[in-house]
């Protein structure tokens, strides 16, 4: 049994890590924490965990403590918290998974430049979460930048044409959307519910922070310089984000080696799906799972293929994501915890 | 391992029982049919199965074949089918859970004049399929007839008061409101996207053919004779039934022999959370699980409890449903492969 | 010309109004009001209303200088708010419509009782501003107590038969259910977006404050003393009012003495569409419109009726029910402004 | 008064038609027609019209009838049925607007290759019908292709920016998102409430047939050849359309042309709010009403200009916008019946 803790448990990425992991069948949960709930049942803060997991939040003022009781702590905090909790753990043996942005990015002058805050925790060894691309690095991290959700759909979608150079990156347009448990649980106007029932809009056009973590992915991939647009929306639904991606074909781009460079990388991925050409992914067909449904088109007239990837933002964009850095990096089966089916309709 | 065959596979329920049953440690799925579908395979028709079930349909044509190679049959059909195949399967050892209305009634007069259609299978040797009601009648049954969505929420609701006579049965009031799924997958104007969106309506007022079933297990909990008003709402959402119940509380009636009751009859029941007094069930706290939430009010002013339960209609008002009284006929745990959280937000 | 100012503009309600009397003929604004966004431009709070309404927002500090101004005043303030306004206006000709509940009750110890608060301006002369019951009342009336949402739909429901003496008042249920404009614009997890979507739940159950306003309108119609039961429950969606109403039918009620109670009541009323016997309203059949459609069902096994009846929360429930009073006390056609077809699908 | 007949009227962009019409104060409506409903009163199709318009439909079979009785003709069929009809009246002075595409493309070949069906009025003295482009060739026509929903929100984001060559035009990416009732009222499974409700999918990848319609009138305004991308997104809702459209931007492009090209073109455009630079259009400010918003967005970084714009679909994108060539045709005001204000929230 590996004892895990959990660092801002009440935001809905922590409380889907909270749902998964309760049910690993080689983990035990020792602190969950929470400023604003200290003190509190979990399921007092989540009535839909009532009788299930019922454990006391604390607060992370002692997080030595904290770090001192677990094998591995999950931080689901705001950014830039994350990297003061990751300082203080530096010298104990407790590994760390970031939910947030903290530790995405190996050049920390772009996590300054977008996220406006200075870095702290510079030399951390930390690798990117994203475990389709980067299983090896995560065996042995001790800490794990989580990949978000929006760039988990982008960068699987796209990973396999910037690998085999089939498409001119120069061009890339990522047009996303995602259902509005990704902005969080804090109330605010913009996410009250008359406000965004029945209705559909763009946010963050052309300076949303998951840009340069897409780019700095698909960069390492295809060794090559990206800059590239990415547009996120809101659907007035719970769950789930569909990327649409464009990109200008190379000569050397067909259907077939397409097809060839998705198989190649995702043919043994046990949570990716590819569906192949001409499908359509719908983020119900994932929802509540840890699956990254992708397909692509063609369009001859214009020269440029349309990939299409649908995941669960909170669980394959977060929790289920995290759970499968961590299996991982426990030297574990990848798909413990994360066998569940997406519920339809 | 427990051979089990679903006829009737690709509707809402169908769908719900194979990805339940698919990760039943003790069971293996031998026949699915579809008499619309068959040939193809179970993902073509749910692509959220896809990758993990990938069955192919068969016809039920050779229906005594089906039931030679099961040792549990559930039929999902639509009512008046099912007891065709029940007779058909008379002889055969093979056990039958039949998740629509033909196996609900131990009065098949009533059957008749409330579904329009002639009992073709008047002598069945059948009980009806609410665990925590009939558990013990359950575990030796040859045909269980599920009970249904609406009748689950309400009779879970009522039982206790009921039993332990505790309100005037003459003046219960069952307002129940439903997603949309539980209208089955069979596209029509009233359930067409536009429609119903933003939108709230009732149907079936005063001859829902879910009364006379809510009667029969209230007569048959309380000794007495019930009439009873029921009126089911069409809610804009997928999934979830709440139950908004109210009757005339007898002399004997307070808030400690309410409690009573309900902790009596539901302390130790696995998917009954006995929220207690002044609670408010919500049913996103019991989606995709097996749980019924139940809470109550007592209303001084009038004299009027009013008892709110809230389900997932195609888990514990349905699939989920028929999976614990499989579990409890085929002599395994009650709560194997129901063991999910539910999914929230 | 009338000259008409609002007093607290910002909410739902004040939009709303704002909306419609935007294309009043007889009316100019002349003040608008808000706290919050004092100085702002309208269009900045509301966007729908961009280069449509872009009136600068005051502040209702000196309320004098408004009413002086005014020939009406609408008043859209949390309850407890309006009565300061009402009593400064006191002395001045300006005409008072209120949106909130101040001055909703004959018998302010009620109000006091039910929200808490000290009544401090008991001796306002006022009438209840629901037009199809106190028309006459309005005509004159110096402060016109605009009817709740759940109120208007419950008593236009009940009202035939009530008056008509064809029901046992001490029977009468109202189980209503309301879209989540009705809990306001501001804030807070409950109405968040993400709690909200895919979920149904009641709240307030046995001591909603609009029971007993829906108490003493209908007491006052039938001349009897009414004590009864009001549940409200949030849909999912962003407008519109179902109210499922039950009673039991004495013996001289039939489907002709109904039929003939409610044509007598309602059959020359413009905003009440009476549908009839087993007929059902929807929401959305009277969304963005001021109407109220009405539908009745005899359960004979049971011996009750069940009235349904649907209206706009914001429309025939708030602002255009305002808008109608407003057009009879100012002595004018009453439903200029009000002529709009509901928006479907 | 106008004689005004719609044909296939019972489709959502047809009631739309007749609740705007109705109000119009020049505007007799002599005939309504539908094949699958003739003799039933349009409010029996429609309830949310009951007591508001209960005219009677009847067949187009003599529509060389319907056609002498009129003025004006809206034909609301699906494509390849309005040539038919349109190739009958050839003779007569009656004047029509089509809401499909079978009068939309100047160069009939383009049609018959994207809709797969011989055109049949190949020589029909015809204009396009988007009044902001095309309004003085709307003036005298005797048939009118009413721009489809997509394209006008398309074509009206591109036009100033074509028009002044400020963008590549080989570069134009057009990623679409629509509310459902851009499906139609058929119902099918891939509208059924259950699976579209909190889901998301694009759908008709690369070969959506409104492609060549936005690539016509843009290639018209701008004198140059265009082959673009355009991908369209059904989102769960039942109204609106967001436009999110993308292209690299030339030299001369700068935050100051592109709003001088946007002022203009549209500086005087009753129905279009240029909102500006950085600004975000949301369908619901929209909804209900005929206006389109519109916004940009230059990324510095990659050098392209994002452009949003929102429409309502039955109304700019329909029914609003066939008035508004109706008002023109028939030489009135052009927002006569159409001054309605959006719905909001």
């Amino acid at each position: 049994m590996l004892k895990v803790s959990i660092i801002g448990a009440t935001g809905y990425a922590g409380a889907e890590l909270l749902s998964i992991l309760y049910r690993h069948p080689q983990v035990e949960i020792t602190h969950i924490t929470s400023e604003s709930h200290t003190g509190k049942k979990f399921s007092e803060i989540y009535p839909h965990l009532n009788g299930i997991y019922n454990q006391t939040l604390e607060s992370l003022n002692d997080i030595e403590k904290i770090g001192g009781d677990s094998d591995f702590i999950f931080i689901a905090l705001p950014h830039g918290h994350a990297m003061d909790v990751g300082k203080k753990l530096e010298s104990l043996p407790v590994r760390i998974i970031d939910l947030g942005a903290d530790y995405r990015f190996s050049d920390t002058s772009i996590y300054e430049s977008w996220y406006n805050v200075p870095h702290t925790h510079k030399n951390a060894p930390r690798v990117y979460g994203l475990a389709e691309i980067y299983r090896e690095e995560i065996r042995n991290a001790k800490i794990i930048g989580n990949a978000g959700c929006f760039t988990t759909a982008s960068i699987l979608a796209l990973a396999p044409l910037v690998r085999h150079h089939l498409i001119d990156v120069n061009t890339i347009i990522i047009d996303a959307k995602s259902g509005v448990s990704g902005a969080g649980r804090s109330p605010k106007l913009g996410n009250h519910f008359p406000e965004l029932y029945d209705n559909f809009k763009a946010y963050n056009v052309a300076h949303h922070r998951h840009t340069p973590e897409i780019e700095q992915a698909l960069e390492d991939i295809g060794g090559e310089k990206i800059i590239l647009n990415f547009t996120p929306h809101l659907v007035p639904m719970s769950r789930g984000i569909l990327a649409t991606c464009y990109a200008n074909i190379k000569e050397n781009c067909t259907a077939g080696t397409i097809d060839a460079a998705f198989q190649k990388m995702y043919g043994n991925e046990k949570f990716i799906r590819v569906l192949g050409r001409d499908a359509y992914p719908e983020t119900k067909f994932v929802r509540g799972s840890n699956y990254c449904d992708i397909a692509w088109h063609i369009d001859e007239r214009t020269g440029r293929v349309i990939v299409l990837s649908a995941i669960d933002n909170l669980v394959k964009g977060a929790a289920g994501q995290a759970v499968q850095n961590f299996n991982i990096a426990a030297g574990l089966e990848e798909d413990i915890a994360l066998d569940f089916v997406p519920i339809y309709p």
